[in-house]
């Protein structure tokens, strides 16, 4: 298939953009480096240096990986995306190209306009450009789990069905997220939906939990071609901060009392659902919500976890609890469906001891690249 | 008070504005003529020509109105607007600066994108230039009616309180709206909402119905005061449309099955539930929503009503149906919640006989300014 990915720079965009190559689909890579210029521009790095997009696909192609066309440009740009969407007529579109830090979007005005501007500008703009030149094109758009918040009822699969005073209706499940990077993921849903309504677009969005790893199956061929690892306060998650923290020798830090519950997901899976999705096409007027996590556990219990296999391995690891710098609830019910892509045929990697071992190797293999200046909460929601 | 009105140049934030600084408030209009250029570029000016808003504010000051302070500038730039904001302090700033238009909004590209950027944009802006220089300010901002949809449970005042597999949650009352206008008004309140959670900003958000009417106490006073009336396909409503057709001589057209329901407002009540809203405000952190009608009725209803007054005067008025540019439902169940303001004290006007009479010998009054070329759909939702 011809497949289009947009912000194929990017954590997951880069990876898939190699696993569907790998599969002999046609691969166009977009992005404008927004999170690197944010990175740069915020000191946050990434721990592992990666070559600019067309040197890694230059670098995958050397290794024996099929080739790939790249644009650098913003997929917010309407005249730009266009021009891509027309020239290469996708059949596919993954859309990664959201600036993906809560705490960036929380940082100040500038960060927050440009969260929105970026986000909201290029799931419009996609809307528009498919709509008008590739209507068949299905739209894999990522969402997150974030967009639901941590309601005290189940979080369903992307629909509520509710019965109120005797009669019923059917809705999308009301979202509430914890950030303006997770609420831009709410309005994307929403303007989604709307033109899946009127045009009848063929959209899936993945409502996605916090994803950890690096390695995969084209990752792993070379050290160039590893997806970025932010451990950050900023880009990164409290997964890598906990994991470069185990090997620095300073303690994890807990946000508060570290009852936040998620559903998690190893990078393999992301790329099994987003090719599940793509294999599994939905129907035109058709908007298909799965929740995309693996398993789910409290930030707590993950702490836990690092520092018993970190201990393992010989490192003294120390957990400690911060003030938390975010509004949130810290200990609150959790309870999230998640059957769809199962059903689709994934077979989920779960977080095991052993897979944390691994990352900590990876992250002790880089360990004199950690800056631990880079990890405290430099944002605060207040 | 001091007031800052947003689109002080509308339809609803002139009246506003008279209305309140009748009241001895201090008014600050603020408009960059966006809905004037739509309705020139699309031909679909108003029935009666309107001054500018300097004259306005100068006419009005001359027949014993208070003063106002004007600018002419664009809300959903930061910039502008913080400045405004930063010079005037408001104690209230009453948010009417959208594109108001659904058919407008589905025009084409760049008519939605447009209209996406300045309503989405002036929400953020505002929220900005509130949180930053007066956090103690009000924000009273128009939603609609149509931001709720038709669903088929139901219409409650702005929450739900859903219960599910035996746990509870109050959510936003989830909206699916039929427009891409009506859904920035969706994603204004998501954002409203977030940003009322997070910073602790106050805000009431009136979801108002369909609005008629030319007469307020201070519009009456000459009629280069009037608010605009627009009877075209884009900016006009369905009840001036019909009122033009009945004066016209043309068939009341009809989308459809005319089974679709909307509760609507006097212009005047629109004046009291605002000045309402200003009078009671909310705490530091809720956001008061309100449905903002009087009387709910169907298409039909209103057709069958226009007809008979209009004979009454002696037109001869016919109703058809025409086939509905619109996706819509056209025959549904519709109960919405509105006892809200009726306790803060509005005291309805309905759509008697006598008020419908009064509209029609306005537009009479206007008759040789009709263009019945501007009224049929130039617009469809396909």
């Amino acid at each position: 298939m011809k497949v289009l990915i947009l912000g194929g720079d990017g954590y997951l965009g880069w990876p898939t953009a190699m696993h569907l190559a790998g599969k002999n689909h046609e691969v166009f890579i977009m992005d404008n480096y927004l999170r690197r210029n944010m990175a740069l521009e915020t000191c946050s790095e990434a721990l592992i240096p990666a070559p600019n997009l067309h040197d890694r696909v230059n670098i995958f192609h050397s290794l024996g990986g099929k080739s790939m066309r790249v644009e650098i440009g913003d997929c917010s740009d309407y005249r730009v995306l266009e021009k891509v969407i027309c020239d290469f007529s996708p059949e596919v579109v993954i859309h990664y190209a959201e600036q993906p830090s809560a705490p960036y979007s929380m940082r100040g005005f500038d960060e927050a306009k440009r969260t929105f501007d970026n986000n909201l500008g290029t799931t419009f703009s996609l809307i528009w450009a498919v709509k008008e030149h590739v209507p068949d094109c299905h739209i894999i758009k990522l969402g997150t789990m974030g967009e639901y918040g941590t309601p005290n009822i189940d979080i369903e699969e992307g629909w509520l069905n509710v019965e109120h005073k005797g009669r019923k209706q059917k809705f999308l499940y009301p979202r509430q997220a914890g950030s303006l990077y997770h609420t831009t993921k709410v309005l994307d849903t929403d303007l989604l939906w709307f033109y899946v309504r009127v045009y009848g677009l063929r959209v899936t969005d993945l409502m996605q939990g916090p994803v950890y790893g690096l390695s995969t199956d084209e990752s792993e061929l070379d050290e160039r071609l590893l997806p970025n690892f932010h451990y950050d306060d900023i880009f990164g998650t409290v997964v890598n901060r906990f994991l470069v923290q185990a090997v620095a020798g300073i303690p994890l830090t807990v946000y508060g009392k570290g009852g936040q519950t998620r559903g998690y997901l190893n990078l393999r899976d992301t790329l099994q659902c987003v090719e599940l999705a793509m294999n599994n096409p939905v129907e035109h007027g058709e908007m298909r919500i799965l929740n995309q996590f693996a398993e789910q556990f409290s930030v707590n219990e993950l702490a836990d976890r690092v520092q018993r296999v970190g201990n393992g391995m010989g490192l003294n690891v120390k957990v400690k609890s911060i003030e938390n710098p975010r509004k949130e609830l810290e200990d609150h019910y959790y309870n999230a469906a998640h059957s769809g892509l199962l059903e689709l045929g994934l077979e989920p990697h779960l977080m095991t001891d052993d897979v944390l071992a691994v990352m900590l190797e990876q992250v002790i293999h880089h360990k004199t690249n950690i800056d631990v200046q880079k990890i405290m909460p430099r944002v605060k929601w207040k």
